[in-house]
């Protein structure tokens, strides 16, 4: 089964491109094709309309544990999404290779870990076998863009 | 017209090697080349000598949105003056990948997007046509080396 | 001299396999391996049985500059152990291309540079000549996971 294929099995849906308000400007590519490394840049939550989606605020003060791991699903769902636009479609992803999360965390909050494992599990489900797995590393930063609660990046291999 | 060319054109100056105080040990290499890419360690900004340049502190409690953004260019240019260094001349870049900004920040300051703009903008004024894009990601930090408000790294692609 | 031979004669023993608590899951690789490329996790340090070790919290308010140090080494030789495990040995490796420091620091703290430090000179110390080389970025975040001082993470190229 594709990757394609197994996205609609999930239900998943892809949000649209981001829509950042109009006093953001970004000069920068949401995903950087070259030769068959694709990078991703640092994607937070969207809503259906690709609308930076709250809640925002720091983890665990205003944003709680369960909150930031939803976020960070949302996340790793926009960066499929740009990733796919960059490629066409999903399955000529061979590997993914890393996987980076930034928690907008709270001076010493120990659990940047289970913040980003939902990331971590989408990218399982919906590559087959091994394509999927990836490095990875969960830091805890004092701020991010918009203030939102999480962000990530990854590095991905594809076929040309 | 070449990428040297270019930075005459635009009248711009690139600093010396960094010069770090004699406290300061650099056991690593500002640009390091492996096959064809060059990886980019974090550069902040430097004054004519290469000297780390003020101001210092943090975003925007102590360093204004303005003077960080400042502080981002002078550091985009000091990553040039290593990619120089390494390669001979600037004509060898062939894509740039990706770059990473971090931001001395306050905690919760939601502009980090802002604060590195100038470097990407840099980038894209210098390199012609596609080879200056790149994917970016600008996040803000508890601290970073010499209490600089903005250090970033890159990677790039080049000719052999 | 090859790197193992070198790791027996500066008498270092790698720690085991990370053994995190059974509240802590972990669905991403120690040590991605790609092609000619092995990105490695974020690493911290463990003691001889390969669970995390002490001492855990901020730099310097909690643990001093020279714990951090041991710290930040200790955790270079569980990202070598990742590394031999996922290549079988260590003499594979043909170059290190970048090595990314995080320092679980205090507001403003500029000494992250000095953290890192133990890590780079480790590399240099067991890769032959100019393998061990590498860019590197040390800055300051305000979380890490299980509140560890220090976390390391890299990119090394190998042979097949």
């Amino acid at each position: 089964m594709g990757t394609e294929e197994r996205l609609a099995e999930l239900g998943l849906v892809l949000p649209p491109e981001p829509q950042v308000p109009p006093s953001v400007r970004i000069p920068f590519e949401w995903a950087r094709v070259v030769g068959d490394r694709v990078v991703l840049s640092g994607h937070g939550a969207l809503d259906a309309a690709g609308v930076p989606a709250g809640p925002f605020g720091r983890v665990p003060g205003a944003v709680s544990l369960e909150d930031a791991q939803a976020s960070a699903r949302s996340a790793g769902l926009a960066m499929l999404s740009s990733l796919r636009r960059a490629l066409g479609d999903l399955d000529r992803v061979q590997d993914w290779v890393v996987v980076n999360g930034f928690v907008n965390a709270d001076p010493g909050y120990p659990q940047t870990t289970a913040v980003l494992n939902p990331v971590s599990d989408l990218l399982l489900e919906v590559f087959a076998a091994d394509a999927g797995r990836h490095a990875r590393t969960a830091i805890g930063v004092s701020a991010l863009p918009m203030d939102l609660p999480v962000i990530v990046t990854a590095e991905v291999i594809v076929t040309p």
